[in-house]
């Protein structure tokens, strides 16, 4: 009798607990969803070529400079980063501007968690906007997956969390789920009643935060699902579909 | 017009992310569920004289040889540790047993936490025993709190966020809120329905671990509610109400 060996499924709740999970030949998405992981998918699915993702600002411009049809974007604070040419919102990148572009671009959260991740099999890119083709993509794929929220600043974060817990609810039965991350992630997703997502975070810190910037249009855009069907990975130093 | 400054609730899911919070001046409430909290707060309750809580399984027996009247407990791996006397179940201790006793305890992850804690003006001893004792008392303080979860080795888990979040419910209306992790934890305890909390743990890491040393007992005794209503404090080494 052949007994089905599901693989696992484990959520991270923040860069500062990465070390706590083998990451060695599982297949890790990387969640940021306010805003650097949505703004990656929307980019590459309106035909950016690829997203460089950079840690610093002067790597940023360094690549700018290298690079023929590149441009450089981040923010610090909610504003633009000086040096840099655009920001960190997803509706910036509409397909008649960054079509065929190499978008360079510096975030302080999801940048940092995509670098720290070693021997992964395959490093992905997860947002609300391409949820189900993210989910559909791991249950094709018959490996073990660690959902990496990014957090703000090493903190845990309502809306990364709520994302894992959509993914994880998707792949519940298909997956062996022997981790309270997990488990509290899907609470989280089905105490948000799986609709209307930015209604549900808008008792959230990043929410308070953001639109204080005046970015309400930004995360509601950023909570839609399947606005953008794309599986975005990391290949090398690029990120590409 | 008096604005009214409330003291803010914040909580930590892991020893791993304490860093990230200010304990200074702060009362920090340690929860360890299953099973160290309880059981401090069940011997307590019961007549011990204090609890020490040490790190080691050698420091306990060292403080066990030179102190009158006293016990040594602790486990590893679900089960006495050699050289100690007794282990970490609140059953062990009723007040013929415990009563006048120091109790010295050795646990992995609640102590850790413990003596990690720097500056707070309080340190407290939380658990589902003496839920609303702790949380009457923490709403008659006006200061601002941390409720620090122990966690499973650095690791999330779902019995000290639950727990948590049931004295986040209940200190909502006279705390500032503004931390994911407290927001995340009160979903938490929405999600459970506030009672029958051992049904809820019943798909969790730590159910399945402690049920396979067979200690569904205690994990029944450790979720239900105020059956010791005293609020335990640090005081120097010592634990005491």
């Amino acid at each position: 009798m052949n007994q089905e060996v599901k693989p696992s499924l484990e959520v991270c709740f923040s860069p500062a607990l990465l070390h706590l999970y083998d990451t060695r030949d599982k297949i890790v998405v990387i969640i940021d969803i306010f805003r650097a992981t949505s703004t990656i998918t929307a980019a590459l699915h309106n035909g950016a070529k690829c997203v460089i993702p950079v840690a610093s600002v002067a790597e940023c411009i360094a690549y700018g400079e290298t690079l023929p049809n590149s441009i450089t974007a981040g923010e610090r604070d909610g504003k633009v980063a000086p040096g840099l040419q655009y920001g960190n919102s997803p509706l910036e990148y509409p397909t008649e501007f960054i079509k065929d572009k190499t978008l360079v671009l510096t975030t302080t959260n999801g940048t940092r968690l995509l670098h720290m991740v070693e021997g992964a099999a395959q490093i992905l890119i997860g947002s609300f906007l391409n949820l189900t083709a993210i989910s559909d993509y791991l249950l094709a794929q018959n490996k073990s997956v660690l959902l990496g929220c990014s957090s703000w600043k090493d903190r845990y974060n309502l809306e990364d969390s709520l994302f894992a817990g959509a993914v994880a609810e998707r792949l519940n039965e298909s997956f062996t789920i022997n981790c309270d991350s997990a488990r509290s992630a899907r609470h989280l997703y089905r105490s948000s009643g799986g609709a209307n997502f930015i209604e549900f975070l808008k008792d959230s810190s990043h929410y308070n935060r953001l639109s204080a910037f005046g970015l309400e249009n930004d995360m509601i855009y950023c909570t839609t699902p399947d606005r953008h069907p794309v599986v975005p990975y990391l290949n090398g130093k690029e990120i590409i579909v």
